[in-house]
């Protein structure tokens, strides 16, 4: 971690500034996969399957059998963990459903908004070492709260044709029915255009590798609509004489063990509070299983110290973190000035790992800047609403006049029109 | 307009297609002019502006003369009609502002979010003989009342290097106090990186013609966002022996007018009502001055009979038009079944041009199918919710130990570890 010590204004946007990695051309290997996918669909998946998980299907959906078999492998201790995660995560997400509100704008004129879950949404979990079915549930949870009528989920198997048992258990936990075994970019390319066996979908959530994120930019040019712009994960904490230098190293290294190109930035009032959280870093990272990794993202990785907890709260607006851990204990009166963040963490107790698991929160976020324009996922991500009307002869003779005088301003004569031949029939 | 007499269900599919516009590929013209921009900011703004507008201007910001000019040249009965218009925008738009509700997951787990503004957002407002104010009022109202700290509009100049008077006193009247005369991909280039006068923003709304497009797709690969993906109106009716032919009539052409490629459908469940409809769309025909355009567009449009209401709004949550316009006396009954729409208008007195001005609801809508993943633009659009929690040391210890079981079954010691070391302390 490199150090700044009270740094020029001047130079705040350059320490801002995210890993910047060379992005590679994937737009061609996915429109290839994709046309593919087009003309032989189930076959293309499991040919493409074949090719790169090494493994050859005979079935891409996951069995009642599969399911049963993965309860039996996870053990109560966990499977209380996951449902006490769920159940804390539902209860955040529920309380984001929005009563239907009539307003009367004007008399007889009644407009409204009503809330309908997007039908169909594709949830993609990826593979590899570490199973995120956490992801599983902040993805699934707000999907049932909405409504959707289909949920389907994609995630790779693995060499033996297997899904790992704890995304089973709690997608099936949860309800999802329709367990997919395709990854990559075959999996966004069939919930993009649908095949046999493979519902298309309307909407596409979920984090996924470059090859994953280069696919769900690609599929919004064939009518599908995606959660967010992906990146990096991302933590900035705010630190100072009133935070424990060992949670904050902790709460870093958990950000940094994602991989090389996570990003951790510490923010402090106080020297001296950088100097022991690096030395604590250096302590804990030795245990560490992921150590390499967590060294790496440390390499991009920057100790800031400012002059004030308005000047770190400023330098964190600009930078717009995806987690905003405030390990101080007035965080709570700083609150006001957080304009640019995902998820904000106050105090000496609420670590990311809360966030992430367990809190209720939603761990979708947005990344590398895109806090100051976007909201991580939640009960709206699955939501379209509406808005109705409904006009009666005294509200169109109210509001009537003023949209023909409009409508004639903006030259559009058939709009007025439409007017004009309900309140003649009215005057009579 | 062509007919079709109760067509398959397998044909629906077919009839809900939009008309196919030969997709120019705009995006080395968008990035050859994003390049200019990034060098050469104003300058290269002036020097778009004396290319494609034919005017060489002194400034590109509208003067707080001009707006006087401006207020002078609209009349009285025509800024009342904008103020109500605006008003009642207002008043629909101000509830939607939700209230922060702290939610206790668990005990000691305090979890909740709160609504920012998008600090910078830039609204387009296209040119043309038909200037858009009240796109002005349907952006810049909301804008507003999410506090957006920064709202910037551009638009181009005509050849005298004047705005509209109708587009100044719009903004005028709704704060909007940074108004700059610049058009097409270099408004939006401007938006996207910042100028010497025009400041870069996080968020861009607005419609506009290929070029806008295209600029707003390709400004998404530099940080910014947008308000959703663009595509021509459209507006489909439900129309039965209840609904006023000349109304339908009149109804289906305020769409058709808008271009060649708008797109209206008429659904009904009587033949008698469909030919009675298109005998008025063409007496009304005769009368309107943007008649040549409204025939084109009803070329590409379709009346088709349907068995029943319920035939007609499964077809209609099918096609997922921008507008819906259920004319019949019924409607409210059916609302629980509609399921993909923009916005809706009930009965034989709401018609489209209402929403389009003066109801108070927002005319910037999913297009194109669109309406099955997204919402219209409503406040939600110029809002950021960040999510807050607060862990006690009785929360963290009532999840902390879900949270080190979920974290090792994901093999993410690190972040088991921020959560064991501190019920370690809680321990002692």
């Amino acid at each position: 971690m490199k150090t700044y010590i009270n740094p020029q204004f001047s130079e705040w946007h350059g320490l801002t500034s995210r890993p910047t990695k060379e992005a590679q051309d994937l737009q061609k290997t996915v429109l290839d996969v994709f046309a593919r996918i087009k003309i032989d669909k189930d076959q293309a998946l499991i040919d493409f399957t074949e090719h790169f998980d090494k493994v050859k299907l005979k079935s891409l959906e996951v069995s009642s059998q599969e399911i049963e078999e993965a309860k039996a492998l996870i053990s109560d201790e966990l499977k209380e963990a996951i449902q006490l995660a769920a159940s804390n995560i539902e209860k955040f997400h529920a309380v984001q459903q929005e009563q239907v509100q009539v307003i009367e704008t004007t008399k007889g004129v009644s407009c409204w908004r009503e809330f309908r879950g997007i039908e169909n949404v594709g949830i993609y979990i990826p593979g590899g070492t570490a199973p995120l079915f956490s992801t599983t549930l902040m993805l699934g949870i707000p999907a049932k709260l909405a409504g959707c009528v289909n949920t389907i989920l994609c995630t790779p198997p693995n060499k033996e044709g297997k899904i790992h048992p704890t995304i089973l258990y709690t997608a099936n936990l949860i309800g999802i029915k329709k367990i997919y075994k395709v990854g990559g970019i075959q999996a966004i390319g069939a919930l993009t255009f649908g095949t046999e066996t493979i519902q298309k979908v309307d909407k596409i959530f979920g984090p996924g590798n470059q090859y994953v994120t280069a696919a769900k930019q690609v599929a919004q040019n064939f009518g599908v609509a995606i959660d967010m712009p992906a990146g990096p994960s991302e933590v900035l904490v705010i630190a100072d004489k009133t935070s424990v230098p060992k949670y904050v190293a902790a709460d870093l290294l958990s950000q940094a063990e994602h991989g090389i190109d996570s990003q951790v930035i510490l923010l402090t009032t106080c020297e001296k509070t950088i100097k022991e959280i690096i030395t604590e870093i250096n302590t804990q990272l030795t245990v560490l299983p992921r150590a390499e990794l967590a060294r790496k993202a440390l390499e991009n990785s920057r100790g800031i110290v400012l002059n004030s907890i308005q000047e770190c709260i400023a330098f964190s607006n600009l930078y717009a973190p995806e987690h905003l851990i405030f390990a101080c204990e007035k965080a709570e009166d700083f609150i006001p000035k957080i304009i640019n963040a995902g998820s904000v963490f106050l105090g000496n107790y609420s670590c990311e790992s809360a966030g992430d698991y367990a809190s209720g929160t939603n761990h979708t976020l947005p990344t590398n800047g895109y806090a100051k324009n976007y909201s991580g996922v939640s009960l709206d991500s699955f939501i379209k609403k509406i808005t109705f009307q409904k006009i009666s002869a005294e509200g169109i003779q109210n509001i009537g006049p003023a949209i023909e005088l409009m409508a004639e301003a903006e030259e559009l004569f058939a709009h007025k029109n439409a007017v004009t031949l309900r309140l003649n029939d009215l005057k009579q």
